[in-house]
């Protein structure tokens, strides 16, 4: 099945970061298809046609965890990223992945060097992120030692592998930050949870940057699931039991006519509010 | 490691509906542990042994979605349970299983009876659910009917075995009712999320049931993951970008005194309405 | 991408069974792409149009349990199966499913029913099997009485279900061997386990239709996928440690002129046979 | 359930490299237990005592492929470990991990230094591994080089820490040699997969050192599995269809008396060959 909307992003090179890329290689399924797989229960695919209520059905899947229609879309991207990042991104298991491999083959090397005004402070709060402007004269020593690093590391990989080093051992001296190439399939379901991760603002930029490229994709190729993740998920919130409590006690307002049993936004809180425990 | 909690749970057998069995098997992990697990930046493992400071890992862990502690516990359950049961529990990918094979061996072929008060209507508005009384003859009668059926189909079975019939093709003839009896293994990340699942009240009874035996067990054996279980998870309530817009403008009491900037619970529900999109 | 060998067989409805189905729904990934996506080494993805070289790359991949260019591919299918079927069918754990339900759908409760001549006796030896020809009359009286069982089985589900018995509640009465609708998908080397393992001759006859049918389309969409598996896996044989050392023994042969290190067969055996523990 | 030989290794540090550590942290599951889970047929879980029927057992699954009775042990190991080894490692997904953050925590950076004897050169033939001594004067070169690399990529790491950089923004610097510390888990089925693909003699040999220290441990707390596993998967071989076909015909003293049909490693291998395609 065709999807338009991610056609036209086969073969398309975003570039991310200073070496970084990403394209989509090939995808499977379609919205259409998806609410067709997800009304099974009629016995035949009957390929849904009508927007809105496909729209309503996406809505529905997304909102109630009936996550399986999701995983029938599948798409593959080719990566060019730095290995730390790969380090974070490999940690979600339901990927395929074929990365160049160092033993095999020589790396180009090239590092990551990151523009002077993204070179941030350790955050103080949030102790695994970063913040806050550091001097420019920091920034900059950062990046022109980043940048001497990578000729020194390069030369020195060179050097091993040119006295016959194997390759899988010379590769030891290179630094975390360097690219590597690598194939990346996930469904549409599992796209969606890493997306709410690596979306997030206290995800790391260096890996936040591929996952709004691929969003950019996404929202052409399936935008009314995107609609969905974006309301149902990304900037949904979450109010543990506590906060519920107290939810409840400070939207009297929620019952006065205007809002009110009569709005269904209202009335869906009302009722989310007094679900029992 | 040894988990007193569960310690005492092991071999005992939970029954639940006419002839269903749930039993903790073995299991691996305890709260202390896994806290040192998460803990594993320090280099080293140190069991945690302060419990508000394990509480409050937990919690954290719990809210923020960091899943892989967890997935340090591991439950084994024996389960005896009907047929259509399993097929709904099976669909949870992430568990080991060991299931009695009906190619192997003869099935006793006990059905599941329930009770009179628990035959119920078919829910009209929610149309995957049971709901309201029906007339209580009507209610006996299906009671009598399985009883019937449950005869006559063992009669069936065995007298095709007794033909020779193999015995992958004669169990053709037995109810999705019948029982099974299997081993089945989850980490405790995912036991979390199937109970969420599971103990859901739109949940159908029958799989519920063995929701509650397992839960019952897992508050003596993890009762600090239990805690974070219900106020994050099962207890938390989602609402959807567009019901946040609306809570924001309900809810400016949790500005006043008393509530306030003061209250942590206040300032926490603040400052997930006030998070950026 | 388009493998035309695969776009031939979209649609097309494959009768297995008595009311058996299955259809290609949708792929992704063709020889060519897999072949371009395992050599990312070389930094980009040149799809591979040299076919010996690719065959031989395949080969490789095939041999050495190289999984994950094979991931790369991906098949959706639609079946119509026996719910006994679909029972051992999802013990693969790494499909994505979305089938009928039951709580939410009336069934046609349509029941399998084998021709008489696959009425088969117990197997004595493989415990787990059926085998040997029964009497005819067994075979006969086996139909009829499976065929008076769909009629019972169908008028209790209806009658059941017009008293307003729940859906989830009115199926418990429905033999395993009535018909059930999938959505079903799995990349291309979970699938080639999936029918290494189901294609077998000692896999039951009524999951190995179904694995011949998706293996006619396959050998279409993906020939030179097919060749390897079949030599490399469903053909090949695997010796235990006692049976190496006494192959080591039986084989003097090999060492003549004719076979001899220089038939590349003969020298492949001889090599694995001196593999050192 | 307690495994004597696994007790015996609880908190038993292995080392491993330079400076590299693993250690068995926690386990679930016994051979005896095992075996019990696997005759769930009979309807509850009798642990099977008697010695060599267990073996038969066990070794009837490894051999055909029954891998659930092997999911349900499970263990638990801390590893301090080169960040490449880490990196191959990582791709085996069903392992649980939790593993030191270098976005939160300072790393101690230590660097992984061959012993000047493992320092090899890239082999020829195998364009992926290493083989072949180097003269003594490359080997000395590149450990001493390493030793000024560590101390060089130290001294920057923390200057850039000191200047206040985010931790994870600091360690782009850090060579992929450099240490990092992890908890991680696999059940017995998966860590015997992994442990065929990384004790085999192509593994690299700085991951193979972490699968030895494993197998040892393994070798006394499941030594039944243990035997099985050589037998049938380690020191196995497994033919292609084309071998298998001249396997056939250089074999025929397999027939004669003192092999023949009466020895019972003869008719295996006789029954093998046989098998229709």
């Amino acid at each position: 099945m065709i999807s338009h909307g991610a056609e036209k992003w086969l073969g398309e090179v975003q570039k991310v970061l200073n070496d970084g890329e990403i394209e989509l290689v090939d995808y499977q399924g379609t919205e259409e298809q998806m609410v067709g797989i997800a009304r099974i229960s009629h016995g035949k695919i009957f390929p849904h046609t009508d927007p809105p209520a496909a729209q309503k059905l996406i809505n529905y899947f997304m909102e109630n965890h009936h996550t399986s229609p999701f995983e029938f879309c599948d798409l593959t991207w080719r990566w060019r990223l730095p290995i730390f990042v790969a380090r974070q991104v490999v940690r979600h298991r339901t990927a395929s992945i074929n990365e160049k491999s160092a033993r095999y083959a020589e790396l180009d090397a090239n590092l990551y060097i990151p523009e002077p005004d993204r070179v941030l402070g350790q955050d103080t709060k949030n102790r695994q992120g970063s913040s806050g402007a550091l001097p420019e004269d920091v920034q900059n020593a950062f990046v022109l030692e980043l940048i001497a690093l990578e000729e020194r590391s390069k030369s020195l990989y060179h050097a091993h592998l040119e006295r016959g080093i194997a390759k899988e051992l010379a590769r030891v001296s290179l630094p975390v930050g360097v690219y590597t190439d690598w194939v990346w399939k996930m469904d549409l379901h599992n796209l969606f949870h890493f997306l709410g991760l690596r979306l997030d603002p206290h995800a790391q930029y260096e890996v936040r940057v591929y996952a709004e490229a691929m969003y950019r994709v996404l929202k052409d190729a399936y935008p009314m699931c995107c609609w969905a993740f974006e309301e149902y998920k990304l900037f949904a919130r979450t109010f543990s039991r506590s906060e519920v409590s107290m939810l409840r006690f400070v939207t009297p307002d929620l019952h006065n006519p205007g809002y009110g049993e009569d709005h269904p936004t209202a009335k869906r809180i009302i009722s989310k509010l007094a679900l029992p425990e």
